[in-house]
């Protein structure tokens, strides 16, 4: 088995369109994906901002294969596997593995609260023995706010003295740049380390962080993938100063709707701004409100409406 | 189609136990539910203390298989269906339904934060048209400590308006009197209230509810359904006072690793006392002061033993 290139720079977790019927519309995705990579953003498909847990195992694994089968590069993809239950986690990290994936974003299980590093470990550990594979690469998944379930630094540690070669790093989805900062600090050995937002891009960089995986990136991959490019140059601090603000008029209401009828928007296609329950899409009013402020600030996705022309 | 009663009375949701190798240990499972159904406790498999939600899907839907196989009635069986995504939670729904269970018990999505009544109701009911079989009986689950995403008096006003026949009852696992009274006070046609521990059995019994589906119920079935039977008895206060007194071992540390570890000793069989991570087993010392704190009241399973004899 050819050896995994661990991850660095800019992923997008795919926004997944949904047809009329809640079902996942793979020809969508598929053109999306493409608009993404093409603009040196890799795919991390199946992450929040992707629906991801809103999506049956079953689709989950049909939809890989489909983007496989549609000629993105299995390499480029860090799928999110992590369930509330370790054979499903299992079987879907399985298939990324076999697939070829670059590595999966690996949520813990995260029904059951407050159940302490002893069960985080034994999960992780008997999901990475379930899957027994060498290309497995894992990245944590570090989002309390969404599963109430955090990821220590002490669990890190105990992962990393575990399986150095599987554990390869971690998304930091907290909010919180002390957080983030504790585990850069920590050095440890080519652990890469993304955050959750552009808006803690420059001090990830500067800190000798990976890059990040970020909602936005669906909508503004260029400038956030340049700012990653260019860290070290003296515009650095305008450059985030630009992403900040367009990163603000997304979640000023909510940002995965937002996002995606920005999508909608540009791509000259009403039907991707639908969701999947439990969320919903943005009321006309404040879809609006968000492409007027977008469109104030020069806002553009270039390429987008010929990438979905392209995909049919 | 035959018609569905609903359920009243007393459900356990039944533990689940593994073997070494973490796989549901589903003979242990099947003398547990005989033990329970002898003891006039219905069966609510794959609810929270069953550890449900780290279950597979398909582990799921193989056990409710072999559950049936094993004689054990449908129609006693309230599984717990919910799950993160519509797709999945449909499918076992809709296997529950065509195997003749007596009802499903159904966490909203839980993944997804503050998503609001339109996006839960949203969610009930794509589940209830994918299943589209008038079999399903939905107990809806509100449980805010685990689930992080409560069901409103209004969400149940909602989906009983548009599915009085398959949204019949509710488990109520808040730990709130007030919410529980406020559902018990709106008098919805027989919608059947469960509370979600023995300890406010007597109240929901005074205020006309339908029993209750407690964790407690997996070691101590006799004595709280005599209350519910006799709830408008002149000793019924007492025998509350005594439930509460036994709850109160199995919550000191963690109520399902020492319901567990309850079972494993007064069935003669360590291995009961496994779970699956994220939970972990008491540790021995927490076991030995669970345990010693029973035998102090007297407590006993009789037959339990014997049940796992004959399952063998």
């Amino acid at each position: 088995m050819a050896k995994v290139e661990r991850f660095s720079g800019l992923l997008s977790p795919v926004l997944t369109p949904f047809g009329e019927d809640l079902s996942p519309d793979v020809d969508r995705l598929i053109g999306h994906g493409k608009w993404l990579l093409e603009r040196n953003c890799n795919l991390a498909p199946f992450g929040t901002t992707s629906e991801g847990n809103s999506l049956s195992v079953a689709e989950k694994s049909d939809i890989l294969d489909r983007l496989v089968a549609a000629g993105i590069p299995a390499a480029s993809m860090m799928p999110g596997t992590g369930t509330c239950a370790i054979a499903d986690t299992a079987a879907l990290s399985a298939k990324a593995a076999e697939l070829g994936c670059g590595g999966v974003l690996m949520l813990p299980p995260f029904y059951y609260k407050n159940v302490g590093d002893d069960g985080l470990y034994a999960a992780y550990d008997a999901v990475i023995q379930q899957v027994g594979s060498a290309g497995l690469k894992i990245y944590l998944y570090h989002i309390p706010p969404m599963s109430q379930t955090p990821i220590s630094l002490s669990l890190i540690e105990r992962l990393l003295k575990a399986y150095p070669e599987t554990v390869v790093g971690i998304k930091d989805s907290s909010g919180e740049w002390d957080n983030t900062k504790a585990m850069l600090d920590a050095k440890f050995d080519d652990f890469r380390i993304f955050v959750g937002s552009e808006s803690f891009l420059l001090a990830n960089m500067r800190n000798g962080g990976a890059g990040c995986i970020s909602a936005t990136a669906n909508v503004n991959p260029v400038a956030i993938r340049e700012l990653y490019e260019r860290w070290r140059d003296d515009d650095a601090e305008d450059r985030q100063a630009d992403l900040d603000a367009v990163r603000a008029i997304f979640v000023e209401y909510a940002a995965i709707p937002a996002l995606k009828a920005c999508v909608a928007h540009f791509a000259g296609d009403p039907g991707w701004a639908l969701t999947r329950p439990p969320l919903m899409p943005l009321d006309a009013e404040k879809a609006s409100r968000t492409i007027d402020a977008l469109l104030a600030r020069g806002f553009d996705m270039p390429g987008l409406a010929g990438a979905k022309a392209a995909a049919e």
